[in-house]
This record gives structure tokens, sequence and C-alpha cells, in this order.
């Protein structure tokens, strides 16, 4: 197997490293999560259907037909170009993404008729996965005007809470009307979380989830920034989503949570003490950089194998025309911190195998890593100004290279003391 | 006791808040950090002769006489309007700080007149603190020309490592002659830090403390920057500071790691396991804040009472005209984080009680501050861009203020799960 590393890294930390990263995503990969999630489905006497949507669709439908060897209908919705293969007993469509297009519609009208009609004996068995807001709609408004208004919206600098809370009630499907409508049958639903946070609700906008948004807010919202709507859309913010549904259960599954617990698990493995700081992280990539170097620079004297693990989603304010990433430039900064401390390193990387514009999946720097820099004539503060830590990173032998891996549950930063 | 919290703070941490920080904040005072590091004072059988330099000289000396009972003779500089009353058998001189002036070059005069002719039995008790660099010096040029030269060593971009290289030469007492002119005497030196790092030969320049930079690189800086020199100063520059000082003991105490440990010992007492995250956190304010807020997050539901010790020295890039510090802006980001958990708070505090140019030491916020101050029609986007926290804390009840401590050890933020 091709290694995750570029021949010139010289790190103690080398295979750590890498069993950590590899064992880590291969944990919240589709297959991997949707079994695990699978283990607590029980069908009832009636019929499965599945429902797959979103852009690993395809991969959970495949991975729960294999897992319980039939489904009685069942249906993928995903993006042009991301089904791959038949799975049977299941109808695979593709359609647009990020916009919605009519073959996205028509098959949202697909997977509503397969889902009428049913008994409180059958199952829906509903696989929810990043891009499903837009593969899995039906609006109840002409198409033109909702793109209007979501366009009204985005002007005015409204919020994505904001924004979902009107989307919801245009939508014949989201803030837990899927649901609603497969009403008397029971909805077993697995969702391959990558929003920071796992809120179920804001995943797709929640087909499958109680709405805890309601037409009073929507009105404010509608007020606030002045919205212009067509009568038919004026009403369909006074006609409330499902605020309790009894027939769903839903299991987020492959989330940054488990992509973080399988990083801690993998160096506990590998005999370090895993530290989880969090897995909700949202702030600047330089600056997490520097707070976990600081992190390692304080506990490199204590005499303890130690793995510090922060996952989630920073970001990066663009100033140069370099190369890079997020995750490349959190470790790059992290380079400074640690310069000249022997036993400690630190890694950053995307769990989908892609760092901003970039064939890396983020960075990996050690005690040296600065020095290897500095040998090739970089300085720290150049590179950051310019945002080009792919350069420098693939000059200390620091890049991480996975390809793209098939999920996209965030990222996770691990810093070791060894 | 006034306390630290205004009246209309109602929090359910508060109580536990001003324990930590109260005890945390004594723990570093210089009464207590020098009583510790005096604990391994063994005086010879000669002579102690006492010098205490910098802002707390006079605190440290008065607790030094106090716990020794006598010394043989003693000054105290320190800056202006902070000697607090007389010592037995000590001195008090005060001087000119940030800025150097006559009264400060005399009393340094006056420390060396004190300290020569010594013999080995004798012992000098060298008590340092933060603003020494100012207060304890003997330019080894004209005045005029230390000035020009350090001008323009900033004004050239100079690092604070390149400028104290150059300015260790020029001096008499820096770079570790102070203690190389006490020879034979033996030196006891207790260094209370502010440098966040705790590098002994930077605090004032390090008068007692081997110096590790050489005339090489002393004249590779002057030639980077094109410095001009009169003879005199070149001369300097190639006088080799003492590498080694067999007659000096370095303690320092109060530091922000003693911070972060008093934190710690006191949130334990409260019923929290602490976990020290970094003692030597330097990123931007609001980016600490936002981690320190998501490990909150993160952590709320485990089920346990922890307490997550950050201490460091944050920075804020000012953008707006609002009234704030780092401590400030640092908790108030960490209340968007930890809104609406009911068991979670955190707060961040100077240790000298003043945090940026406002009366309050730091911040105070919990999962209801956001909400506080939002009901006071403050949004936290506006607040923040106008580096307002000072402002928007008050409103939500948030400012801590301690009044001025008497010691300067950097800051601490304590995140709570309760």
């Amino acid at each position: 197997m091709k290694s995750i590393f570029s021949e010139n890294l010289k790190s103690p930390f080398r295979s750590d490293a890498e069993e950590i990263i590899t064992s880590s995503v291969s944990a919240v990969l589709p297959d991997a999560a949707v079994m695990r999630a699978l283990a607590g489905f029980q069908k009832g006497s009636g019929k499965v259907i599945l429902l797959a949507v979103g852009k690993a669709a395809w991969h959970m439908a495949s991975a729960a037909v294999r897992a319980l060897g039939h489904v009685d209908a069942g249906l993928v919705i995903t993006k042009y170009g991301h089904a791959a293969g038949s799975i049977p007993g299941v109808q695979c469509l593709e359609a647009g993404h990020p916009v919605p297009d009519e073959h996205g519609f028509q098959a949202a009208e697909q997977a509503l008729a397969l889902t009428a009609d049913l008994t409180p004996d059958d199952t829906v068995l509903f696989l929810l996965s990043g891009g499903g807001s837009a593969l899995f709609e039906k609006p109840l408004i002409g198409e033109d005007e909702l793109q209007d208004i979501t366009g009204q919206l985005f002007a005015a600098g409204a919020s994505i809470i904001e924004i979902n809370t009107i989307r919801k009630r245009l939508s014949g499907v989201k803030g837990g009307r899927f649901a609603e409508h497969c009403l008397p049958a029971r909805v077993f639903s697995i969702i391959l979380s990558d929003v920071v946070g796992d809120t179920v609700d804001m995943i797709a906008s929640g087909p499958a989830c109680p709405d805890s948004s309601t037409c009073g807010q929507a009105l404010a919202i509608a007020s606030k920034y002045g919205l212009h709507l067509s009568k038919q859309a004026e009403d369909c913010l006074h006609i409330e989503t499902p605020k309790t549904l009894d027939n769903v259960e839903n299991h987020i599954t492959g989330s940054v949570r488990e992509l973080c617990q399988a990083a801690a698990n993998a160096a506990e493995k590998r005999g370090y003490r895993p530290v989880l700081l969090t897995d909700c992280m949202t702030c600047e990539a330089r600056e997490a950089g520097r707070l976990l170097g600081s992190i390692l620079k304080t506990h490199a004297g204590d005499g303890e194998k130690l793995a510090f693990i922060a996952g989630g989603e920073t970001v990066v304010h663009v100033t140069g025309s370099g190369k890079g990433g997020r995750n490349q430039e959190l470790a790059l900064v992290a380079a400074q911190e640690i310069s000249g401390i022997p036993n400690a390193a630190l890694f950053s990387v995307g769990s989908d195998g892609t760092d901003g514009p970039t064939d890396a999946a983020g960075g990996f720097v050690d005690g040296a890593a600065l020095a290897a820099l500095q040998a090739n004539g970089l300085v720290l503060s150049e590179v950051l100004q310019n945002n080009d830590a792919y350069t420098a990173l693939k000059a200390a032998g620091g890049l991480i290279t996975t390809g793209p891996t098939g999920t996209n549950v965030n990222d996770v930063a691990v810093g070791l003391i060894g």
C-alpha cells in the first residue's frame, strides 16, 4: 500500500501518524458508518423501503443492502457522476447539486410515491448524507420564486438558520415533512454528518426530524429582511412544520465525533493516552495551530505519551495567492510552536482527502519541521502571508496525501507527545 | 470583602469562579511567590546584600526581609510611585519606566557599589521583576546613542531577541554582567516572571543569567539592519558576555505556570477535575475564545465536573474604537460557543488586574451570557468589530474587577463544566 507521506519525511512519529490517520478515516467511510448504525435496525413485519439521498447516497445504499441482504424497494438520489453501479432492488437516479434541477424534483416525486400508502408494519430506511438539501426537494412554490427568495435572504445577510427557517416552509419534504408523509410507517434514519456540531435538523434541513422553528419566527424573518413574496409563498409561511414525530428514529453516524473517537482509539492502541479536546472546532486555522502547538509545548516534559485530539472545521482567510488548505495551514503554524522539541508532532487532515484546492489531505509537522523549511530558504511569516502552506510543507516532507476517501465528516487534528 | 463580580451577575458558577480567580492570583502575588522561592535560600557565612529591581521590587523586597528577618544592606529600584513605605535595612529608590532616566542610572551605580568588593562568603539576594530592563541599566555608551540604536532596530523591524542581543553588549549589567560583577560572592536570584515561556535570559535581559547570544550574532544583526554605530558602540559589540556563571542560582517564581497550577488546585478543591491545556498560549484572543468554547461544548455532556485551564498572553488586533482587552474579548467570544449550555462557564483574567485600557481584569461568561447581551440590544459581531467587549460584558454582568493586584504573570483562562 502506498504511504500517505512523502519518502523524504523522516520522523519518529511517521508510522504512528499514518496508522492514526488511516484507521480514523476508515472508521467514518460510509460503509463502515452505515454498518455501525444498522446494528440497531429492526425491521417490522411489513416491507422495507430504502431511500438514500445525498452525495454519499450510493455508498450508503450499497452498504445497507449488503448488510440487510434484501430490501423490498429502493431509490438512490445522488449527484451526477456519483452512482457507481447497480444495487439489487434499488433504482439509482442522479440529479443537480449544488443547484437543484428538474431531475432532482422528479426523483423526489418518485421517492414520495414509493413511500406513500404504507402501513404501520412497514419501515422506511432513510439514508441521508451531505448535499441532501439540494438533491431531495419538493418546492411548494415555483422554482423561480424559490430561487429568488433564497437570493433575497443571502443578499440581505440572513444567517443559515434564518434561511432554513424560511425554506423549510416552502418545501414538501424538509423540516420533518418527509417523515410525516411516511406515516403510519416507521422511519429509521441514518445520517452521515458533515455539519460541525451534529444538529440533526440542520442536515439537509431535516426531512425526518421534528422542526423546532416556528411560523412566527419565519414571519418575523420575512418582515426583518423585507422579503418580497407571492401570495402562495406568504401562505406557506403560515403552515406549521411537525413538532413531534413518533415514527422516527434518527441515527447520526460517521460524524466528526466518530472521527475523533476513532483517532483516540488508534492513538491509544499505539500507546498514547488520548485527550479529546473538541469535536466542534470552528476557529481560524492558524490560530488553532498556534494554540494546539502551545498545548504540546506545555506537555512535552510530562514524561507521558499523549495524543491531543481536536476535530471540526477551521477557517482560512485568504490574503495571498499561494497554495494550501486549512489543515495544512494549521499544521504549519504548529510547527513554529513545537520547533526544536524532539518528542512532539502534530498533523491535521480532512476526512475527505482534499484540503483546499490541493491534492493533499492535510499536513504533518514535528519539532524538526520549521528548521527543514528554513533550510529550504522559506520564511514562515511570508509563507503564511501568501497562504502557501502546501509549498512549505512539501519542502519539509509534511504533506499528507490520501487521495479522495469517499466521505466528508470534517477534519481532525492530532498532537502527539512521544 | 468586595466581590470581583457585579451585583447583576446571577450565575451558578459565580462563587466557584470567584474562588478560583482570587486564590490563583493570590498564589502569584510577589509576597507568596517570594516566600516559596526563599524556601531554597541558604545564606553563606558572610553578608546578605539585597537588590530588588522592577515594578514589583518593593513588594518582593518587603516579603524577603520579613521572611529572612534581616539583611546586611539592601536597595530597591522601582518605578515612580511604586515604593510603598520603608523596609528595615533597605534603601528604596524610584526611577523612570518604561523610559530609563538619570535616577535609574544613578540607582544602578549605587547597586553596583553595594555589590562590589564582596567575598565568597557573601550572598547577593537579587529580586527581579517586570520593568527591570529599564530600571536597572548601566549604559556603556552615551544614553542618546543607546536610545538612537534601539530606535534604529525598532524601525527596521528587528525582533525582540535581536534587539536584546545588541543591547546586552551595550550594557554593564545585562546579559549576565551583573552576576559577573558580584563575583566572588554568590547570587541567589528570584525572578517574578511576566514573559510567556519563562526564558530566564529574556527577563530584563538576564542580569544574573549566562548569555547564550554571541558577539558574532550581534555583529550580524548590526550588518543585517545597517546600524549606524559610533566607534565606542562598535567596540562594545566585540566584547563577549559571560557564557557560564558558577556563582548564580536562578529561581523563577510567580510565573504563568504557577498561576495555572494555582487555578488547577483551586478548581480541584471545588470539585472539578482540572485539565491543564497550555501555559504558553499566544494566539489571537478571540480565536482562543472560540476554541476554548468549543472544548466546553464538546465536554458539556460528559457528566463530570471539569476545569480546562489555559494560561499565557493572547493578542488583540484592534479594528474598532470600543473598550476592551484580550481577556474580555476571549471570554466574550466563548459566550457564543457555550450559549444555551446550562452547565458551562468560562472566565479569562489578567493577573495584574488590568485588561487593556479598562478598569476590569477580565471577563466571565456562562451559557446565558449571549442571550443577556442580546437582550440589551447588542449584536456580538458588531461588538467584536468594534473591539467593545467591555460594554458587552458589562451589559451581561460579566466584568471581573479585582483592581491592581501588584503582580503581572500574564493571564489565565478557565473553562468550567459543572
